[in-house]
């Protein structure tokens, strides 16, 4: 083992409840940390966000000889599976400091990006974080009643996509109405068929919540109302798709379109 | 209250565990039922499946006067979460019989289906249902290995799609095998850009595992590999997509094209 400057640390009980009191949201926030697990996850934030202290067995070490973190506790499997707040935990586990972002309004202006309005379920967030990173989308503007981007069941589900898009927390009337002559888009059953809108490589498409989808205030404020059609069209079927499976249909075909041109 | 027929029945501690008991494969295969929970899914899957027995607070029922079930308890809400798998009950749960579907191969030759190599999360099988209800894709074949459609966190994903789709467990590579020239396509990181190819409106379009893909036996008889283009395709991003985004991106694709016709 040649981490020559890592100081080794055991992994003490104080440490175990420190990793479980992250799973809520005021602890988080008030230590400015989050928690990612497993050795594909670690890898790729390592590169992106300082780490407080970083927990991983003898095998997972020594493959990873020069860490960019301090405080390192070398564990067994069943130490790892104590301090793990998954099913089946891989290896390695670290607790990264969020980062700050400034938001810029402007990048709406510039390029395509998101809004989530009150997305409640942590899976479906990292999803369409995952999703947004394939289709390059850098922003994404959430509701402040969206489920927290730093919940450990969002942070595994972006797959290593937290590291590159950027989530800004904010009222999304507020944001809406300061933009300026900028496609505000939705999806809604009364939609236009979005495959026979040309559809603009800057601009907000606007998500909503699981259960009620946009918000009323925000609804009126939403200018390319548009329609993911379903097949064939006289056919029945479910009212609607899941959220993030709606996202990335709609993010799909924003992306054929501009790769068009 | 004219529910006539119904026969009212106390909620007794074993029927509490019976629900329970199905959280098991093996339970619900014994008993050849499963469990749904919510008023709209069980009201959708009231109209196509047989009902064991019903559990419902008494708002429900006072809105459900005609139901089709002649087992029927009335319950508090407080009854209600002891007998709920779910976090938060929502007024009525139901045990149906699961249905018995003849599998008839040649659907594939008249028809778009999908096939799952091993699909693992009960809510990425659901809400594979769910998004094959909206593009009118009726059948899919999945792995022995694949999550069981009956699981509950599969059904409550499936949003009511678990009604007019089918799924038949089956060998891939048997099945596959037993199609004579029947384009079978599958998403890889070295396939062709999807878009620039002509995508039938029959075939097979096999999904893979979470973690691993698509298996090598299952992989070398896909005789049409696709690509979903990331944007821009020079960015950095992440490696993969959820499999239940790529399957709507690529079921989206089809549909697109098949609607131009």
């Amino acid at each position: 083992m040649s981490n020559d400057n890592i100081q080794f640390m055991a992994l003490s009980k104080n440490r175990i409840k420190y990793i479980h009191s992250l799973e809520l949201k005021k602890n988080r926030k008030a230590e400015k940390v989050f928690l990612a697990e497993g050795p594909k996850l670690v890898n790729d934030l390592l590169e992106h966000f300082p780490c407080r202290f970083l927990v991983a067995t003898t095998d997972w070490l020594s493959q990873h000889l020069h860490l960019p973190v301090k405080d390192v506790s070398e564990v067994s499997d069943e130490e790892l599976s104590r301090a793990s707040l998954l099913k089946t935990p891989q290896q390695v586990l670290a607790v990264f400091e969020q980062p700050e972002y400034e938001t810029d309004i402007s990048v709406i202006n510039q390029s395509l990006c998101l809004a989530l309005d009150d997305i409640q379920d942590p899976g479906n967030l990292g999803t369409i974080i995952r999703l947004a990173d394939w289709f390059g989308i850098e922003h994404i503007f959430c509701s402040p009643n969206t489920v927290d981007v730093y919940n450990p069941k969002t942070v595994q589900a972006t797959m290593g996509g937290i590291a590159r898009v950027k989530l800004h927390y904010t009222s999304l009337p507020v944001l809406i109405r300061s933009l300026e002559n900028i496609p505000v888009y939705g999806t809604f059953l009364n939609g236009e068929n979005m495959y026979t809108q040309q559809l603009s490589s800057n601009g907000l498409i606007v998500m909503g919540n699981e259960g009620n989808g946009v918000g009323k205030e925000v609804e009126q404020l939403i200018n390319r109302k548009l329609y993911i059609p379903n097949y064939p069209v006289e056919r029945e079927t479910s009212e609607s798709l899941n959220v993030a499976i709606a996202t990335a249909v709609v993010c799909a075909e924003f992306r054929r379109q501009a790769a068009l041109l």
